[in-house]
């Protein structure tokens, strides 16, 4: 696996179709991930693709090509194939189930599927997010609440699925990286008027030994002040994962950006700090898009 | 400091008063506590009150009574004193400002003391509580949001302090303890009909290195199923600190424990769970509280 050894000895070549890494984030959040990679010795090629994949008598051999249409070879031991999800709903189709564009199982919000006493759920089903209405989003979180929401309704129960709101989190060796909500360019597809602040405050109070940044992007609606999503990138122990919650709970209450300053989050010198990390992205956000008028009202009645 | 070596290498002896060390969780939650400054040496007295500070010519020396009333001595190199928090108003209730029982100054949302120009903010006022009203509650989160409402006014603002629900946290050695919202007797008092429940779910999926219990209690109102509290301990790297952030959020939005099972939170096999630690023990409040027939509104329309 090409050079590059990482802290775990064992070589790793990673081949990117896209332009960056980690493509749920925006790319130059994703370029801090790739940072890590690269940082813990994997070799990464972005805007490469692999074009084939030969069994030779000197071993296993990956090809593809790069940006310019060079040919890259990597003699390897083992391949791991990374491609995407595509629901296989052959047998729902040919019971009379539909279909939605990306081929997965037309669902309502109790997981129903139409056909009588048949509820579908997770990757073969679409999702229901609260704030894109009906698409698909193929995630364990979903299928777990999804799952629950078809079983309880199978034995007659009347539960709804909440929606998704499209969280997730990934650690990358020593880094996580987190989402919640929408990227900009999702909102605005989405008919909002999403503008985005990002800031860099540290997970915990600089005086107290450890204290790292987190680079924080809040999106917001410039004519509402409604969340609408938010982006997070930093180190293991930083709380990422957890702090990525509190804007999730918050986009579920369909909170302001200002609203979210407002909440009582814990704190302590060693874990946070007054204003906890989320709670300086989301001012970082007000201070730049919210004019006097609107910032004037912190705190509404 | 008696016996007992920390693993800082300073011989540490706590003296409390009450039953428990950290009263601000209940009692058999305040024993893991004390179990952790045990484990790293700590000399920790309960049930004991000190009753003198004096210098001799052999150096320092706190005296002290047991619960049975039996004489307790140490020499030591240096006292710390920690007995709470008194309001210091004197100035502002000569300038003829109202004062609370607790003696902190009477203000409304908007900070205003009454008295003509005049708004106040931090350990000398008193906290509005989203689930108690009027109480006093000195804490460095709630001081700054109030002071930045009390500032805003000040020049003219319409600011109110969206309130308090008692968010804390605390770090100890390697051990973790935070809280938010009403414990039972504290809900009780407040006209709540509350129940708990107490669950141990693993921060992050076993299978995945380093998994850990977390302990939390959930306390909930027994006839509305609304989220009244929750009280976390579990080892610093848990994410507690944050995911009492989560609760702090549900409470701040009124949500009842089964609605928080729904929030889309996030996860990845070394930081959580499908379902979330903070929803594992909603779900195990849920089970043992809620009549099925509330159980199957899983999801309300």
């Amino acid at each position: 696996m090409a050079e590059g050894l990482t802290a775990r000895g064992i070589d790793v070549t990673q081949v990117e179709m896209l332009p960056e890494v980690l493509p749920t984030v925006d790319v130059d959040l994703g370029a801090l991930v790739r940072a890590e990679l690269v940082r813990q010795g994997v070799d990464v090629h972005t805007d490469a693709t692999v074009t084939g994949i030969s069994r030779a008598v000197q071993g296993l051999f990956v090809e593809g090509r790069d940006k310019a249409g060079a040919l890259l070879v990597w003699n390897v031991d083992l391949v791991l194939v990374v491609v995407g999800v595509r629901p296989d709903t052959d047998l729902l189709v040919r019971a009379g189930a539909a279909t939605s564009p990306r081929g997965a199982v037309v669902v309502d919000e109790s997981m129903a599927t139409g056909l009588p006493h048949v509820w579908a759920a997770g990757d073969c089903a679409v999702t229901h997010h609260r704030l894109l209405g009906t698409t698909y989003l193929p995630l364990g979180t979903t299928a777990h609440k999804q799952g629950r929401v078809a079983g309880e309704n199978a034995l007659g129960g009347r539960a709804r699925f909440a929606g998704s709101l499209g969280t997730q989190v990934v650690k990358v060796f020593d880094l996580v990286a987190a989402r919640t909500g929408l990227r900009e360019h999702e909102a605005t597809s989405a008919g909002f008027t999403p503008v985005s602040t990002t800031a860099t405050p540290d997970d915990h109070k600089a005086y107290y030994p450890g204290a790292t940044p987190i680079t924080i992007r809040v999106t917001g609606d410039s004519q509402t002040g409604r969340l609408l999503g938010a982006q997070l990138v930093g180190a293991r122990g930083a709380e990422i994962a957890k702090r990525v919650d509190t804007y999730a709970t918050a986009l579920f209450h369909e909170m302001t950006v200002t609203d979210l300053t407002e909440l009582d989050l814990s704190y302590t010198p060693p874990l946070g700090s007054p204003w906890d990390a989320v709670q300086m992205a989301s001012q970082a956000w007000v201070a730049e898009h919210q004019r006097d008028a609107e910032r004037s009202t912190l705190g509404q009645p």
